[in-house]
């Protein structure tokens, strides 16, 4: 009898951002957020996990086939121990069950993205290993509990745990038992909702996440406004895609990406994560908002220069036209989606004022992605799964 | 008998910001702010004003040989009706002095700033003008009885009205009447302390400090929060300029820099004054300060990419010799104040890591002026003076 479990998990990228802890070691933020999750179709993490009590003593973890060091009471072995714990709890309960518990692990995971996009993976990454313990275990936890475990790995993975549009609620409990992802909208709820990444070529070294946002935390002067403003920018933006309601939610999510910048800027010393070419594309997307009368397109920029532009299908020609033209990228657009028929046809809102925007050379944008929002995670068949017959990957690094 | 005074006044540049007006026509601003008056050996406008009964009626105004239109009711037009009324009052109550506020005048005014540098002349051009009809009208009233009126016709202008540290205060009347500039110290109180500007190249045309000051008052979210926190920074920066205290007088003016640029980034649409080159200026300064252990230079940034950096005199050659390697200027310096020899002896910090900056191409920084606090505004000459024989200006565009 073999014991394993493979789960693939979205990216998830975020309208109201978190930005800052109020317990770093149970990872529970400062503020809600909430998130789109992009289909897996594009952009995914798979995990696979074994338990065989043959293994050699100790879990083991590859990730894109290089073996990473499970650091005792670091974030991966927090997630690791807490689902352990709960699978112990029903073997206790049930003698019945084989005892996974007291297995060792082996732990297989692979991210899809494009090389060099520059993207987050450690919320899809989290989410899958959550995922697919749990699945390997037969936990019982609805998907909301199994986010206070995913949490505490990477704190927006809790998000990742849900598809379609996603909450994660601040919570008021001081050991964080109230601090979990909730699905507001399921990704069948606004299927016209799509998102284009534009990956953008930077020189400089970013910021971490973590030490960035506590250090906004502990030297923002600002940052305790932006505190007072997201609770109801939290509620206006759920009721907006509550009633699809694209003009509100697009200016709220690109205010609030401003505004997370804004704190980031005023943090000692000051943190940078948009360059020129973020700027500029920013200018775009404004222009565009301005000339079309109401928004069409709404920019958002996680802890690094990569634009993501969430739109209606209805507009996504257009906006791909305009940022080909302002931003030749480097690579081709890989057209899964069946769109580039539509952006040659596309034309410019007529009061489009080219000369506002700042023209770049090639390459600026590395390359476009062009995705829809997603399901959450996706169990996936036996023959899928990334351990061979020793439980080590099937694909070293 | 020839009515006419020539005076020049000087630029300065906020520590403390001014951004944002609580009263527009008034130009009542909505907090108080400080800066450094630099020297007009270096910088300045100078303007002549004359009054003649033979000059057609209207008064005539030239700004760098180029005439302007002095728009009724217009800011220009304020300062001098302003005035004029001032002279009016003492003419009634002594019927010998000769009644200049009834003759038409004619203004001429020069700034000498190098070509392009992208400095704003608006406050030492408003301050000269002031002070030479206040001059040519033997008005009674203080420089900061004089602010009140240069404050009207650009906001930062009133500080120009004095040498060394300058306070504008907020004031607490609705008419504006008690907000105007106070010295907090004079120039000769700390002669280490100097500036370096970095001309900062920019392909973008930025949004006017009018227009960008009032669009982040109507929609920034953190805006209210810069003006709970610029008192405190105000009675601390009037405190470290007091006791000299670079240290304390260098972190709080890097921050309300960064606390400025972060409220125009959180206006909507944002506004952007920085860029890559003027981000990579502040990077440099943090790792020099890091590796110094303590500050040994300040940035700060107004409404456009120029950075301008206060240091002592004794850290102005490092300063130098740090921009020049990693942001070679276009053009030489020109050296007023014989600094090379020392910048080219002058060592880094020992703790100074250079891969933590990035290196630009030549020209990216145009080039430095390098200069110190100087005095306010000065009279001049009568053969300083830029009108010629029929009020015209001497020298035309």
């Amino acid at each position: 009898m073999v014991y394993e479990a493979t789960v693939s998990a979205p990216v998830n990228i975020a309208c109201i951002k978190y930005w800052g802890k109020r317990d770093t070691k149970l990872i529970i933020p400062t503020n809600s957020s909430l998130s789109i999750t992009l289909s897996q179709d594009h952009l995914r993490s798979t995990t696979t996990c074994r338990a065989d009590p043959r293994f050699e003593r100790g879990d083991r973890l590859w990730l894109n086939g290089k073996e990473e060091v499970i650091k005792e009471n670091g974030r991966t072995w927090v997630c690791i121990e807490e689902l352990r714990r709960w699978r112990r709890a029903m073997e206790e309960k049930d003698k019945k069950l084989p005892e996974l518990s007291e297995m060792p692990l082996r732990i297989a995971s692979y991210n899809n993205f494009p090389t060099a996009a520059g993207l987050a993976s450690s919320a899809s990454g989290l989410a899958a290993l959550v995922s697919s313990l749990s699945t390997l275990f037969s936990l019982p936890q609805t998907p909301s509990q199994l986010s206070l475990i995913a949490r505490q790995g990477s704190g927006s993975a809790c998000r990742s745990l849900f598809g379609g549009f996603v909450a994660w609620r601040e919570g008021l409990a001081s050991d964080g038992s109230d601090s979990m992802a909730q699905q507001v909208a399921p990704e069948t709820h606004w299927p016209e909702m799509q998102a284009l990444i534009c990956v953008v070529s930077d020189q400089k070294k970013a910021t971490s996440s973590t030490a960035g946002m506590q250090a906004t935390v502990e030297t923002s002067a600002l940052f305790r406004q932006r505190l007072q403003v997201v609770p109801s920018r939290m509620d206006a933006i759920e009721s907006a895609i509550k009633q699809k309601d694209f003009e509100s939610f697009a200016k709220i999510t690109m205010a609030d990406s401003n505004t997370f910048h804004a704190c980031c800027l005023d943090t000692t010393p000051p943190i940078f994560y948009m360059n020129d070419v973020s700027r500029s594309i920013i200018q775009l997307i404004e222009q565009l908002n301005k000339a079309n009368g109401k928004p069409l397109a709404a920019y958002t920029f996680d802890a690094g220069p990569n634009a993501v532009i969430y739109t209606l299908d209805k507009y996504m020609p257009v906006v791909i036209k305009a940022v080909q033209r302002f931003f030749p990228p480097a690579q081709d657009l890989e057209d899964r989606l069946n769109v580039m028929p539509a952006v040659e046809k596309a034309g410019f809102p007529m009061m489009f004022d080219e000369s506002k925007v700042v023209k770049w050379e090639k390459g600026a944008v590395k390359g476009l992605i062009h995705t829809t929002v997603g399901d959450g995670p996706r169990v996936m068949a036996r023959e899928e799964g990334l351990l061979n017959e020793v439980g080590e990957p099937k694909v070293l690094a």
